[in-house]
C-alpha cells in the first residue's frame, strides 16, 4: 500500500479546518490508518482527542500520549482487562447501547470512564432506536449506581450515507440523523441537560458545513478517501491519498485481462457497483513520476480471489500493461484494505507503521 | 479465532493418509494457517515439501527449518531480493505463466531454482491455456538459457471446483482438469519426458482417491475446512476447526437480531448464498464445554460491516443470546478469516503464532 502523503494531510488539513470553523470537536477516528506516524499529521492540525474501534488499538495510540479517546463500538465487560489498561493511562470513552453491559462493567471499573449511549441515528444497525427511549433513562440510572462512570451523551453513527449517491441524499441523511438525535436529547434535557452529542461518518462531514445542536464529529475515512466515496460524491479521485502497487504476473491476451498480485489478502473484498451494475473491486490509476494520475474506469478489477486480482482492460490498452511491470490499483474501501496491508510506504520509499503489525520493514 | 486442535490434527492426519495412500507427494498449501506452530503438526505426519502464497512467507517458514517450498503465485522478478533470499536457504520451486518473467529472472538469479509452468486446467484465472500450448515451449526454451534454472514440470489449480455443489461434479472436475493437464504434458513428452504434474484445491483432494499420472499435491484449506467446503460437500460441519468468538454486544429484539463484535476485519468479507439465495457471511454453532458442537443454520450472519456483524436469529431463540456474552461463529472462507484475525487460540487458552504478526500475546 502506497500513501501519498500530500494528499492525505490535505485531506487532514480540510477537515480539521471545516469542523474547527463550525465550533465543534475534531475526534477523528483512527481504524481508517491505524498509525502512529500518520497519527502525527493530525496532531499537527490540532488533534487531541481521537476514536478508535478497538481496545487494543487504543493502548497501541496511548503508547506514543494521545490521552483522550473513544472505542467507538460498544464495550463488553469481558474486555475488563483491556478497558483498564486504556484507563489507568488515558481518559476512555466507552459506548454502550444496552443495560446489561453497563451492569457488567460497573463493578469491575478501577479507573474513571466516561459513557456515550449509543443511538440509532437511521442507519438501523446498532445503537438504542428512537422508538425504545425508555432504554437510554435505564442505562442512565444504572450508570448513577457507579461512580467511576459518568455521562458523555448520545452518540450516533449515520452509516445510511453509505446509500446515498449525491451530495443531496447525503445531506438529507445528514439533516435526518441529527434531528433523530438530537430530539433524543430534547426528551432528557429536564433529566440530564448536559447531554452532548457526537456524530459523524465521513459522507456527512465531507459535505456539510453545520451542525447545529453536535459538539463531536468522528469521521476517519476522509484521510484516505477511496473509490466507494468517490462514487458517492463525497470526495473527487484526486483526493484518494493510497493504492495498491500490484505486479503483473500475466496478461491474457484471449480475455483482454490482467492477472496481478493482489487479491482479496490485499483489498479485503468490498466491492462496488459500476454504472454497469457489474461488482468492481478497484480501478487502475495513471502512473506518474511522483504517483498516480487519473482513474481509468475502463480498467476495471473485475474479480479478487485470494492472492490474484483480475482486471478487465480495453484490448486496446493490453500493450501497456507486461509481466514483470506494475500497476496502482485503487481501493474500493480504503479502511479495509490499509487493515488488511497493515503497512505503508511512501512515495519516496519511506515506511508508515500500522497497529496490526507495528513498525516492520 | 479459536482452533479444535484435535479437529485439525485430523484433517492434516487423513489427508496425508490419503494422498501417501495415492502415492503422491503431499506438498500442503500453508496459505491457509501460515502458522510455524501448525506447520509443526503436518511435519509430524510425515510432510516435508511445502507451498506458500508470497517469498515473505516462504521465510517466515524457512526459519523453522522448512527446506523444500514452492511459492504458488507466478512470480514478478521486481521481488528478485526475496528470491535470493529464499533460495540461498532452501529448494525454491518458482511458478510462471509467461516467457517476460523468466527472460526477467533469469540474468538475475544467484542460485539454483525450480520453475512450473503454470497451466490453466479449467479454470480460466491464471495460468496457459491449452490453446496456446506453443507459449510452453517457450518458456522451457527461454528457461534452458539460465543454468540456474531447472524445470520442474506442469502446475495446475481447478479452482472451478469451487462452483461445484455436490461430490458428483466435484469428482467430474477432477476428471477434467487432470486430463488437461495430462494431454499438455503428453505435447511435451517426446522432447522432455519427466515433466511432473502438481495439482490440487482442497474439493477435489477431499473427494478424489486416485490421482493417476499426477505427482504431487498442493490442498490448503482442508487443515481447517469452512463453511463454504462443508456447502460444497467436500467436507462435514464437524471437521471445521476455526471458529471466531465474538462478544455479544446487543440483542434487537425488534429485528430479532443480535449484533457482535466480529466484522469484516475479523472474517473478511467472503459470503456465501444459503438455500433461499441470501448472502451470508457465518452460522453460529453451538456452544460445548470442550468446543462448538452442531451449526445453527437458522442464526446467519446477514451482514458484515467493518468491526460489527449482525445475526438474524429465530425470535423463540433471542433469549440465548446476552449482551455481555459471546458466541461461536463459523466462518465461510477459513483462510481469509486466518488471515484477518492473524492469531489463534486454542480450546485451553494456547496461544498460535501467525505469519502476518508473528507470535504475540
Amino acid at each position: 500500500m502506497v500513501i501519498d502523503e500530500v494528499k492525505c494531510r490535505e485531506n487532514i488539513a480540510a477537515m480539521a479546518l471545516r469542523i474547527r470553523r463550525a465550533g465543534l470537536q475534531f475526534r477523528p477516528h483512527f481504524k481508517t490508518h491505524q498509525s502512529l506516524r500518520i497519527g502525527e499529521w493530525f496532531r499537527e492540525e490540532g488533534v487531541e482527542a481521537i476514536t478508535v474501534s478497538s481496545f487494543a488499538m487504543a493502548l497501541y495510540f496511548v503508547r506514543t500520549g494521545w490521552k483522550n479517546i473513544t472505542v467507538a463500538i460498544p464495550f463488553s465487560p469481558l474486555e475488563i482487562d483491556a478497558i483498564h489498561a486504556v484507563a489507568a493511562n488515558a481518559k476512555l470513552n466507552l459506548v454502550t447501547a444496552t443495560v446489561e453491559a453497563v451492569e457488567g462493567l460497573g463493578p469491575l471499573l478501577r479507573y474513571p470512564v466516561s459513557l456515550w449511549i449509543k443511538v440509532d441515528a437511521g442507519y438501523g444497525r446498532a445503537g438504542v432506536p428512537p422508538a425504545e427511549a425508555e432504554t437510554i433513562y435505564k442505562i442512565l440510572e444504572t450508570a448513577a449506581r457507579f461512580p467511576h462512570i459518568s455521562i458523555a451523551g448520545l452518540l450516533g453513527h449515520a452509516g445510511q450515507s453509505y446509500q446515498a449517491r449525491n451530495q443531496k441524499d447525503i445531506l438529507k441523511v445528514h439533516e435526518n440523523s441529527m434531528a433523530i438525535v438530537k430530539q433524543l436529547r430534547e426528551s432528557y434535557s429536564s433529566a440530564i441537560p448536559n447531554l452532548k452529542i457526537s456524530m459523524g461518518d465521513t459522507p456527512t462531514c465531507s459535505l456539510a458545513t453545520s451542525w447545529p445542536g453536535v459538539d463531536e464529529l468522528r469521521p476517519g475515512n476522509f484521510a484516505f478517501y477511496d473509490l466507494q466515496q468517490s462514487q458517492i460524491t463525497s470526495c473527487t479521485d484526486a483526493q484518494i491519498a493510497v493504492a495498491l502497487a500490484c505486479p503483473i504476473i500475466d496478461v491474457r491476451r484471449d480475455r483482454s485481462e490482467v492477472i496481478v498480485h493482489g487479491g482479496s489478502v490485499h483489498f479485503s473484498k468490498d466491492w462496488l457497483k459500476d454504472e454497469e451494475g457489474q461488482l468492481t473491486f478497484g480501478y487502475v490509476a495513471e502512473k506518474k513520476s511522483d504517483g498516480w494520475g487519473s482513474v481509468n474506469r475502463q480498467a476495471r478489477m473485475r474479480s479478487l480471489s485470494q492472492e490474484h486480482g483480475i482486471l478487465q482492460v480495453p484490448s486496446a490498452e493490453l500493450n501497456q500493461y507486461k509481466p514483470g511491470g506494475w500497476v496502482y490499483i485503487l481501493p474500493v474501501h480504503s479502511c479495509l484494505a490499509a487493515e488488511s496491508m497493515a503497512h505503508y510506504h511512501g512515495l519516496s520509499g519511506k515506511s508508515y507503521d500500522h497497529f496490526k503489525t507495528g513498525y516492520r520493514q
